[in-house]
């Protein structure tokens, strides 16, 4: 046989699994999208489709379910933790658990000062609104001893009005961009950071904390960072956290630069003083870079992907 | 010629416009997405391809950067009425303009307590955050003396984790479903809401404000109705803005039923007792009505589209 | 009560359903999304929540599949012909069905001439890959006696790379474009055609048929028009289908402007003789028009929908 | 400082260039999607926002149109070389360069027997509709001396309506799913294979061709392949792959288990000989693998990302 098996993997993807835990009359809600992946002894079912080693993707997603009841959804990272260390540790063949969730984010639904007849009372504390911002992202893999967990966001959409430069740069054959003072500086984030958590013999981080506390310091540095370049951004962002957050030891982002071209209005007879922009689809700058703590290795991959 | 022409209309689609407004140091932001449909004396392009009545769509495109210079961009709809009033107005073979209009929400960054040097500042009054909640839309149409204004949303993503019953309905040789006595309602509202402003002598709404408390009414409703189906909850929607806003004639509504399916954890010996859903993608229930002030004509069409 | 119940229509949408047929070996696939809308006597849902009337959403689903079965899938007109005579026959309350249907073709996987087993036999005739080009889609109408059928496509992606032309149109002072005597034309074709027949009583077409001769039309159309104008071009699409097809009395075409702009190489010391071109996304003009046989009615609406 | 750059790149995302060739009347197209990436000695651009070594992504994008022209494009894979090449021989500071290309397959028009004026000329031989199965993709990467190709294809549906069982997998006590001796088989292959081609010494190969016969022993695998379960049938692809294609070392596949689950009929007495089926969404199984000729090395990242 001239050709052999690499690197495979299988399981059930986007498990849309939502828990609502009652509080009284208060509800509370999760909502995950959760992707399962397995790996370990699977050659016969790649040689031979002999199935003697395979968990059914139907049972990975079963899984997921009553998981959700037995454990509740503490946050998704502890949700994974528990649905990774399961499979590697009930199931001989299965070597390496990696499971992906995408969370949705709810708020509730502000009540009536009037018109209502539930004023005074709590039984409107069931009404969500789906806050629809960014939407938070987590892996976390798991091969019966180490832990590797890597969380992070994606389409957050952010833009300063001001304070952002490009210039001084090389000039070729085909370079025809003019110098900008004071440009607009939008970009869609995707980041994601790994913890340094590893080892169940280690504390564990409040990944629920971690995550707010991540979201603001790197927003924070997004609006306080006066741009030369969206690398000089980014590269602000990504130390931020480091230097705040204890227990992320790599962050990785990528960054479109979504263009706002300032529109020639002269044509008209007008000036265009910094305020009318086309906000251009494609093609856009795109920035990627990993920021390391010192002596951290370098370990999630080039290309961020959705879960 | 066996063949005639029917209603037709042209201009220029999606012009994404991001218009800064500067305030001192704190700058403001309108981001929208201008579509123009004109129409008029236009046979002639048609049969023969002689373009001599044709205002080329990518001068509408120029008039919608040249007016948020011209005029700024107050409210979506006032910004609408300006580009209509123009194309009519300004060009002979043009009898009636449509402008329809999508609006992304954004809000202002938080900056640190600390570890920025803008602290105490207005400088970081520059930096924002997409909401990224529902799309705010509207369409205006001014045929030279009348005018159409039909504001609503889109995207909006609801959901009541209880208050929800279904039964007693018309069961025959195809149905399998079972009574529901406690279910999760949840949709993805997509509504149109049609002005009673119609004259340029009739006092104009507030457009702004009229949106805010028009949303505000609709959430209200859904979260406070004790709904035996969809349709009920619907209704309540649209009955509660007619009957808070006297600006309102009309109100149309697509709702899709997003269903939450309790997920059966008997077979692995769990009682879900309404906490554990698996959250369906297709197919769903679609719920659409419109709701009349009485007296009022049926003006918006049944299908609601995006702009 | 001030307000009242306007339009409106509920049933479960994008059901889909994949029929296999056997020919001995030989199978053949249907692949459709179906959409149920239903009205009628539906003012007590809307205002009570009382669901006596109310055949479920989920039913409507129920029907489709059983259907399947049933009836087969000769074609999405007939399937949708079939649900909704059922509907309104069955069903007291209910005056009025429509059914929506995306229809996706697959074609047959061609197989090796050498190094299979199979060579020879009819086992591999079980092997489809989806065509991938435009969706089919049809809309039946049934109020229990007048039957209204629309079909068409969407998502069809044309281009003549000359034999397009634009010029001679209107100046006003917001306009720049330069003209254009020898250009691109690209479009994503959106069409819909309505047919004549509407009586149980009338001869019923050959949908299959029909559905392919006016594809061709159209495209035929769309390429031998020398083009003034995307106008014009659409005007001939039309007339060639009345013209040809004596089923069809409407034709309305949504058609979007892709425009692909000559890039402009001469900093580079490049001459572009109409050879590399920037596909743009947005802003697109966007012609839209009905064409009607002299003496039809005009129904179909302004904009057209997903199904 | 306590944090470190990691790996960075930058550069212009999804150019979208449109080549047309002229053969007399005939004329070729090709439509890519380009994206580049370039990254080096670029440490300072992140730390202090120096943009002296960065060729700005707009002279990137200017880049393709003006290979467009001087080099034409005979396929994705020899653009991207020229592109690679250019940037790292051109550039210092640049020391590796990515070119990602999708590619957009566009087939002709037939033109009518009959009603045409352009009978029996080549006039219509401008005139495309794009064939809008899967995309071609391709990624070349150059550091200055080795080369690395790896092209492949996404969103190519395909289906064997029987041939596959999937029974004998491990049971723990969340599994609920019954053994199946006759299901549906289908997928939406994302595939990548990497060419050993990695010197400008070696003989290049030829893309078209290497595309249309991978594409080809691809599908034969997929449709005659009994399967046992899905990972055989990967493995089957990829295996065919590389036993046929000398020029390629390595293959790796994403394939989603698009599910087709037999509708239970019973309830309506009838009997469902797997002819009716619901095409479900999500959850799917994702299984996911390497193939390797022997003693060749794992290059492609686990996650085939979109270019």
């Amino acid at each position: 046989m001239p050709t052999i098996l690499g690197q495979n993997q299988y399981g059930k993807a986007e498990n849309r699994v939502v828990r609502i835990t009652r509080d009284g009359d208060t509800h509370h809600i999760k909502d995950l999208n959760v992707s399962v992946a397995l790996s370990g002894d699977m050659d016969d079912v790649h040689y031979s489709g002999s199935n003697a080693n395979v968990l059914p993707t139907d049972t990975t997603k079963n899984t997921v379910y009553a998981f959700a009841k037995e454990y509740g959804i503490e946050s998704a990272e502890q949700f994974g933790i528990h649905l990774a260390r399961w499979f590697v540790n009930s199931q001989e063949p299965i070597h390496r658990a990696r499971i992906r969730i995408e969370e949705y984010a709810w708020e509730r639904i502000p009540t009536s000062d009037s018109n209502s007849k539930f004023i005074g009372s709590d039984e409107v504390k069931h009404s969500f609104v789906r806050k629809g911002q960014e939407t938070r992202v987590t892996q976390v893999t798991y091969d019966g001893s180490r832990w590797e967990v890597v969380s992070g966001l994606k389409d957050l959409v952010v833009m300063n009005s001001t304070n952002s430069e490009f210039w001084g740069y090389v000039k070729d054959k085909y370079t025809t961009l003019q110098e900008a003072y004071d440009r607009i500086l939008a970009t869609q984030v995707s980041g994601r950071w790994r913890f340094n958590w590893t080892d169940d013999e280690q504390r564990m981080p409040n990944w629920e904390r971690s995550y707010e506390a991540t979201r603001r310091h790197m927003l924070e540095a997004f609006a306080e960072t006066y741009s030369l370049s969206l690398q000089q951004t980014l590269y602000q962002m990504g130390s931020r956290i480091i230097n705040h957050r204890s227990e992320i030891d790599e962050v990785r982002f990528s960054l479109p630069n979504k263009h706002h071209f300032l529109v020639d209005l002269e044509p008209f007879g007008l000036k265009n003083d910094n305020e009318v922009y086309f906000a251009a689809d494609r093609p856009y700058g795109l920035i990627e870079a990993t920021i390391l703590r010192d002596g951290a290795d370098a370990r999630i991959p080039v290309d961020l992907t959705n879960l």
